[in-house]
């Protein structure tokens, strides 16, 4: 046995995980609880699966680049291939699946579950983290697109964020195609132009011209350059194409409805495989930092991996640690205390069942209390306050137990009142 | 790539793990509520961690039969030994070694983390469950027993039990070393007939019997069969020792408390090699399925493995599943619906932007709407609701547009209330 000797264990976790310490924890539930309380504002249930998955469950849809390199996966004692999910799309689409006949549509679903990615840690990129995930199944039409890009919308705008502070990109896939065949780009060389635009924020503009040109040629290159960077007027120009229409619609109602930091970009495309239609990105527009924060999009062939009854499918991921980010770089993180409200310093010779029966008593009126039983001096037990981050404090003796007479001091402004029970809850409640 | 023909991808999830479908999440979301909301009460703060930990974690002090048998573990790309973590007390016990220098005693913490066995599944033990942890760390004295004791105690109380409904067993490990000195069971035959006693409630009372007599002879087996089965006596005829002292004074304070289901059972050993002190745990007292529903104990040396520091600590971690099961049985699920308050059908021809705002309005004063865009047939909406288990309904058209005078039904007493969203909300709000 290891420990009983000098020999001692690490305190480290495990590589690429964070440990949440309760000032962490805290955090973390603050901004659990705003996702949460927004989907659930629009009427979605959340549901839950296990981290565990069959591995089988990846080898369809998601990313190639995730299983190849980054999938969690190992067999287990019965020889079951068994990966830690690193996405909750599939899982959800293999629910919805298996009781489809159940839920009638529209379906409206969130969670927010912890995924993992085997990758190099860095910043906004470890190998646990956790995602919200909010999904519509079952609906065809536009209205997905706009419910759900409002829900997006919405929780940024809950977490104090300024229209200012972030834009939302949208696309739809199917208008490159249609792009391609009105310039006439080959069907063969579509592929790679389609790679190569997903690539063009990471290289310089003259070089993603130049491969342009490579591929197809000088004229066609020169048009479709014109068409990305000619953005709105795109949507104009291919009025007579559905996606357009749809596209423009979409807009359309999403800004008639105040979100007026939604821009067209041809060139959005996202990771993943399975998007089949409209999809979207939200961006910090940090001057120095300017960067992806989550998105999603339609994908309404995933389900029908799993049954043969066709389900249509819009919704995002969000994670935390990008969230965290963000709301850290706008100062929109709320100073947060912890959930205890008042501790009770104690002092000596004090009848600790009497101040257990005190707490309890403030307990019933949902106050939620901690008493000092570490048997220190007073004044230890005061100083320990600096680290607690609690926002009041009772000191009880003796004296206060028998006149039933009780201060409580607010630990930052010092202010202090006096009084029986009932009057420190009513102070207390009324802060 | 898969999904893509006609095979299908199973909808099953990885065996003996869960699903949890809507209203599964909703009911283990109220279960974890009550546990956060007691824990919180008594002034205990959230913490968490991955699921991923160094294998080496679980090299100290876990069950011998749970490192061998049932411990999920695998290579990561890199070459380390992980594991999903079987139990949360090893990694607390890392944590809190590993900022013990900025932690006042008394440190009170909770988490409500998932766990992983591989086990065969079966009715109270699946793969994957989730487990509220509560722990004192610093503080060496009873008042710590006392304190966590009595959060399981009003734990189960908040889930509405009646204490006819459950006991708390209660006992101190090195008490049967007492006993032992007292009966003058040589040193090198005390180990076996600590594990004998621990099997004593799987086997007919005339097999312990001879057991103990093959094992000790027949005259100390009679003295110590006497004793254990004494009961409380025992504590009284050892009251010169500090343990039964100790031992005493818990139960006493306790049942001052009003805990008087708690009762002393000297062959309560519990299955944890880090446990140093008392133990009690928490058992169903229904006539049919008498059984263990959770449990703890002190473990001062266990954050020893981790740091030179000597840290004492009580704690206990309560299952989901077995609560669950418990709950059902005592019949104590409340009946819990959709996180949705209010569905708006809504018919053919209206303006769906008119709905969103009416919709929005509502969310403003914090109820949580879904609207139907399905499309479909007022009837078939209508029809939907059945499997929605949504308390209210809104049929919203043209002319409630027009009027802004709309009707909410109450979906399963079916009373109606018409009025505008002011008098909607109040009425909603008042129920």
């Amino acid at each position: 046995m290891l420990g009983l000797g000098d020999k001692k264990i690490s305190t480290e976790s495990y590589k690429g995980v964070r440990d949440f310490y309760p000032q962490d924890q805290v955090v973390q539930d603050y901004i659990f609880g705003v996702m949460s309380s927004v989907a659930r504002a629009w009427g979605y249930d959340e549901y839950g699966a296990s981290v565990l998955e069959p591995l089988q469950l990846y080898q369809s849809k998601t990313s190639e680049e995730i299983i190849r390199d980054q999938i969690y996966h190992f067999k287990d004692r019965g020889d079951r291939d068994v990966a830690l999910r690193p996405e909750m799309t599939p899982t959800v689409a293999r629910m919805i699946a298996g009781k489809i006949q159940d839920l009638p549509a529209p379906i409206r679903w969130y969670s927010i579950p912890n995924l993992f990615r085997y990758e190099k840690p860095q910043r906004g990129r470890l190998r646990e983290h956790w995602q919200l995930n909010v999904d519509m199944f079952g609906v065809p039409s536009l209205l997905a697109e706009i419910e759900v890009i409002s829900i997006a919308y919405d929780i940024m705008k809950k977490f104090g964020a300024d229209q200012k502070d972030f834009m939302i990109k949208i696309n739809s896939r199917p208008l490159l195609d249609d792009i391609f065949k009105k310039i006439e780009i080959d069907q063969d060389k579509r592929q790679f132009v389609y790679r190569l635009i997903d690539k063009k924020e990471k290289m310089p503009t003259d070089e993603f011209r130049h491969a342009l040109i490579a591929l197809i040629g000088q004229k066609k290159a020169e048009t479709l350059l014109e068409d990305l960077y000619f953005g709105e007027g795109l949507l104009t120009m291919m009025h007579e194409s559905e996606t357009a229409k749809a596209l423009n619609k979409t807009i359309d109602t999403l800004r008639s409805r105040g979100v007026s930091n939604l821009v067209f970009d041809p060139t959005l495309t996202r990771g993943f495989d399975y998007y089949t239609g409209i999809v979207f990105e939200v961006f910090d527009i940090n001057k120095e930092n300017p960067r992806s924060l989550f998105g999603g999009g339609r994908y309404d062939d995933l389900v029908g991996a799993f049954t043969s009854q066709k389900v249509p499918a819009f919704g995002f991921g969000m994670g935390d640690v990008t969230t965290r980010d963000f709301l850290m770089t706008h100062n929109l993180l709320p100073k947060i205390d912890s959930t205890t409200d008042i501790y009770i310093c104690v002092a000596p010779e004090t009848d600790m069942e009497e101040v257990y029966k005190l707490a309890q008593n403030l307990r019933d009126k949902r106050v939620n209390v901690a008493i000092d039983i570490s048997g220190k001096k007073l004044a230890d037990q005061l100083k320990s306050l600096d680290k607690r981050h609690i926002p009041f404090v009772v000191t009880i003796g003796t004296e206060e137990i028998k006149n039933q007479k009780f201060t409580i001091r607010n630990t930052e402004t010092r202010d202090e009142k006096s009084g029986n029970i009932d009057e420190l809850v009513s102070y207390f409640k009324n802060i």
